[in-house]
């Protein structure tokens, strides 16, 4: 996935494709000093919203710190049925400077309730076909119950505030756009 | 990981090696026939300790249903510090007979709870190097709230329940065996 990175600071705030591939990396959490670690590394909150697609390994790796204990993951796969019909695949769309913005939100918030290391939120774009991941969160912690906490968190508030757009291609050759039903600023 | 798999009803239930890799996978659940899906796939409970390191990708698949849109997972990892110490590496020892049964005993619980697909437990036992997984959980579910809740409740009920000791190697040469201090048969 690395030729797709871009990091927040080069990316356009303007940019509105919905396809394009920006990383957030922030690393503006320093953990204070401790002795029984020589590698004091910055917490990151890595956010990436790509067409490629997600590798659990991957974005499991970006979290993993020799100071924790804990990862906890979620992955969104696309399910082959939705209120009786047979799905194909899903398409996604994103509307990319509101949707980065309302994760960093959700990353700062999360910072706040718990005591975690890294989190990264990864969303694919475009079609994602059935059983392949839409989105991956992944957080690290030191003890189980923050990062496990975190993750649940995380997803249940980027369904109600992040603008991300499903279309489900059905099987008898129909299809339907929808906002997330749990989004508040949804206009369907 | 696939040379070491055993099916449960191939091994030996007296079996007291504490590397010995069983694989056991229960095919109990079946789910009631709906016209949205053309594979009927079991329900599967997969269990496993082995010396092997654990990926994460490879369990991941293992849970993967087209029928469900969530898979949550937990890795718990090996920190590098205890209670002030630096800890190099980590070394697990379970009973596996008693450890299969709790763990398969959690299975069953989470299904009595929680409407999930499958189940993987993966327990790795032997050294397991700072950052490396000693245990990953999976279970994938319809919709998100299961599997998020049951891998809360397996990690929480494993630790308490399955007897799995750890023994921490630190830098100054000195280790220390020890139950998980959640554990309630546990006599250190």
């Amino acid at each position: 996935m690395s030729s797709l990175e871009i990091n927040s600071s080069s990316s356009n705030p303007e940019m509105k494709l919905p396809l394009s591939p920006p990383l957030v990396e922030d690393s503006a959490f320093e953990l204070p000093g401790k002795n029984t670690n020589e590698i004091e590394e910055t917490a990151k909150d890595i956010i990436k919203f790509t067409a490629e697609k997600l590798s659990i390994d991957e974005i499991s790796q970006l979290v993993t710190s020799p100071l924790c204990g804990a990862i906890s993951l979620f992955v969104g796969t696309t399910r082959n049925n939705f209120e009786g019909k047979k799905v194909i695949s899903l398409e996604y769309e994103a509307y990319l400077p509101m949707a980065e913005n309302e994760v960093r939100k959700i990353c700062s918030d999360i910072r706040q309730k718990w005591p975690i290391r890294h989190i990264a939120v990864f969303h694919r774009l475009g079609l994602v076909p059935v059983s392949e991941a839409s989105i991956i969160i992944a957080v690290s912690s030191a003890h189980r119950a923050a990062s496990l906490e975190a993750v649940s968190y995380a997803i249940d508030n980027l369904k109600a505030q992040v603008p991300i757009w499903k279309k489900e291609m059905y099987e008898e050759s129909s299809s339907s756009w929808k906002r997330n039903k749990e989004c508040f600023w949804g206009t369907n």
